[in-house]
């Protein structure tokens, strides 16, 4: 293959680590992973045999310390995000970083800085943005096709709550759940957010209360541009996973519905029927998996601004800490009290 | 006809009045409109005439002093109505009256309590309730289709705003326009709401702002059993008339689609399309409007409780007068604050 | 009421002469049915008392002797319809009569020459011409939205079989149910079929099989311009009345589907769904009856020709005999050969 | 990777050998490409380099010789695939071999001849079976969600037509176009038909008919079970791919629509809108591609019958021969008449 590939290192080989380098081995030419590593070394040596790369390393230290590797995707456990940053950075490799990038600003801050210092690219895992569906959405809103955008939409719930021992550690549903939301409502606008106020409550599991958190969401926010939106979360939904966006412009409206395994309508002496919706995030976002890594690639091979920056890791977050405090102060919260 | 028809008079005969007055002439053979009355005499001819109405009133007190007329309709101006429901009470009528019965509390009360002491039957012109769509979202709820209700959408958009004079009389947009969707809210979840949040704005025409109202909103619902919900309002679709609600629920969710002239799909080389849904009330309401007025006359023939009651009325007020003090305070305001 | 109203006397009070009866009492103002008759004298008393009819006659001379009386709705059994029309006819009526004129194309054409002698207007009942969503199909191909016809599916069947004792006087499914389906074609492409190929079996009850007649039939239509078609017809399908049609031309298709009580998805853990298809052809085609009785009306009241003339009733007896002797002889078979 | 992986060779680097060659090195990993062959060198290359294929053979033979390989893929030109069956079979090769086997029956049947002796096994790429919509709907059948069938549609349309050169070489639209249809038909009903009756036409492009083919069609094919259905054929549908099938059966039907991009509604002014299907079939059947080379490889590894047999690929040519002798003769024909 060409000499002209990226070569990758991958820091972690759960579940998403292994999504990227099964696309970066079958879907993106343009690059090749030439060693991952995990804590669980053997995680990291069967997503190694399955996907043809050649070396698994011992820890993420061997993996920047290789001359030979250029780029890093970060897949290990959220709290390594920040610190694994900012040594990829002072290795100078560009990097690939799953969201969030830590769950405090300071940490988030101490990162960017860094990676600003080494001028490496840094682009934050926000997949969805690379949803056919949703750039879709973008599209319509960016080409002008339903005029200047008023009222927004997002409805993202899962099909059912994570184990409540994740729940402790994930941050809360703001920075775990809504993150993606929050960073969608920035792409389909085009602008940044104000103020968020959030109405919310425990309805699916009072174990999720318990434990500190919600599981049931409304975010009400309000851009700088003028356009008001909601977003809808919830842990669980009975008929799978729920994923939509709607937005209303002066010209006209654009509105993207769920995924479905198949096109089948099935008619009986009962109802109209057809299947349930994709119910897992990995085929519902299969192809926006492998957009967004060949978009790091191309950006680090083309030496283009990657499509999603350190700062679009960073504002999420903010908006997620504001959605917290609206809700614990019953109020809405401008992102500025937020430091 | 059969002699136990219901003897009504109608009051006002401008556009909702030859409405009422149609349908009970063609659709309801349980009643007779025996009287109708309106400021313009010519107005009510040309429907007395159109529905074979014996009698065109001189005024709405000739009707109440009929008494071969057991109910009234009290189609007239809206800052008619509550003086009207307590005449029409005082001379024994049962009736039925179009919202809102006020746009201030105190009036609404003094109409509800003449109506309790001549113990005769009220329902407010909600008429929305009795269409089949939003029919179905609640037969859904009730029959426990989707489980415990978690959270609620409810989008009422207009084809075009009206004129600026109408707007500087009409309430503003809560009493107007969203009195309906309040109403909806109420009526979809079986339950009250204990507090609003608002954000809105002038995003259609900045003669709206000019006049003290808004034109385009969202107001955050949180009802007692910890339902949480959303009302999206704009005085203007590019589209047409936007009437939808979605429900999500402990078992799954229902969702009820806008109304179209046809089912009729067309595929080009440009895309695939439909023609634009049922644009003006009129259209998408039709049946609800035949519903409703049978559904009042039932309730006085078989002398049983109306469907949509004085309070039923009043409720939706406060509401709209909440969210206006939410949006002027920008804060959630409960219900109970607003006396 | 006008004095230019149209006079009118129906001739049959079963299920569709009441039909027609409240539309042109409640939805046609341009007409006053004067009287109305029935063999079943009870049935007359019961239509006349509801739609306020002020004469019950005592028979169908009674009615056509009545100098006031300017048109006749035929609405009694098929048997009667041709000679009925002869008689009409000869009294100088404009005449509106039910599909089918009759199952012999001598009685057929003894009363089309006695309308043309007599120079009334004569329309038949093809109501689905009037039918909102076919009307659409039409306008896209008459105006050229999807450019010349190539490719023509009509889908129509029955929520469940007629009584076998009906089916045996019913002329078979050609002329009883198809018969629409074929009028339909030749309005839709706006032109006339040459040839009929039919494949057809006993699928959904052995006794209609025994009674001589089929339950389940594809017949293939070749027009004079080249389009090809099929009319997929059933008895029996278990999830309602299925009415579709579909034409693919040279830029473009229209598709349209079939009509529900409301626009309501509902989403739970199996499956996706709505409630069934308007079932009942009263239910379904509900606005195509007014429509059909108020454009005859029209074309007395202003002298244009019908929209559904009477070659327009006996074209698609032609198509039925013609498809049975296909079915008969296992050929394809020209309208021609049909004398 | 494993030992127990099954070596193929790929005879034709065209554009299908290219997909499955692709398939197989992605998406496969029971299985692994060692050579790759085309009369085109070049194109050989550039697709073992893309898919890591270690080795480019000089010629069908080179990789029916190598002892190494167990299972060839023959993807070269129609006129090629008897006479590569019968070499690959006498050299004791399993074999998937592209649609049709040829246009002539002797030469299929020797082929099948050949294959039996030698105990290979043989798979056609009758890839739309593996296609999710269509197997959904075979699963309806198969697992009696619709009951017995009763009727069937097919609709399958090409975007555009090939160029005239090709149409001349392509046995014609039966045995090009249809051949995917007749399978289908035989899938999803699990039955065989007996008698097809062809109404066709030259409607797209009258270079196509001066070429001695036909570019419209219907084809009513009879089933051995009583079953009756439809094929509609076009060469052009001005808005792209248009695949779908329809059952009706006993208790209920089943319908399958298009693949879309994406999920988006655009409304505006003028219409409700979306982006038109799928254009081109490798996009539309994508997956079934993938789908059907692992059936293959799976049949073959764990020695089971493959899903599309010898005969699977011999029945739609015998069904193509009979349907363009309908044509020509104007009636029905039997698939006895054809030896």
């Amino acid at each position: 293959m060409s000499t002209n590939q990226l070569n990758v290192g991958i820091i972690g080989a759960g579940r998403i680590g292994k999504v990227h380098a099964e696309n970066l081995a079958f879907r993106v030419p343009e690059a090749r992973a030439l060693s991952i590593t995990d804590l669980n070394r053997e995680a990291a040596e069967r997503v190694a045999s399955r996907c043809g790369i050649p070396a698994v390393a011992g820890s993420a230290d061997q993996i920047l310390a290789d001359p030979a590797i250029r780029a890093v995707l970060i897949c290990s456990s959220t709290d390594t995000h920040a610190d694994l940053i900012v040594r990829a950075a002072q290795a100078g490799k560009h990097i690939f970083c799953e969201k969030p990038i830590a769950h405090s600003l300071a940490r988030i801050d101490a990162a960017l800085a860094a990676v600003q210092q080494a001028g490496v690219k840094l682009q934050i895992g926000f997949n969805r943005r690379f949803d056919p569906n949703f750039a879709r959405v973008r599209a319509a809103v960016a080409g002008g096709e339903i005029g200047a955008p008023r009222l927004l939409h997002i409805i993202s719930r899962d099909p059912a709550p994570p184990p409540v021992s994740y729940v402790k550690v994930s941050g809360g549903i703001f920075l775990d759940m809504t993150i993606h939301d929050f960073d969608m409502a920035r792409f389909l606008i085009g602008d940044e957010v104000e103020e968020v106020y959030t109405a919310a409550g425990v309805m699916v599991d009072p174990a999720i209360g318990e434990a500190g958190d919600l599981d049931t969401a409304l975010i009400v926010l309000r851009f700088r541009n003028g356009v008001i939106g909601t977003i809808d979360n919830c842990r669980q939904a009975a008929y799978g996973y729920d994923q939509r966006a709607e937005i209303l412009g002066s010209a006209g409206s654009i509105a993207t519905g769920n995924c479905y395994p198949n096109q089948a309508t099935i008619s009986t002496g009962q109802c109209v029927r057809r299947d349930l919706p994709l119910n897992f995030f990995m085929d519902r976002y299969t192809e926006s998996f492998s957009n967004e890594v060949r978009s790091f690639v191309q950006s680090v091979v083309e030496n283009k601004p990657t499509a999603v920056s350190g700062l679009d890791g960073r504002i999420p977050v903010v908006m997620g800490l504001a959605a917290r405090k609206s809700f614990d102060e019953r109020r809405p919260v401008k992102l500025s009290e937020i430091q």
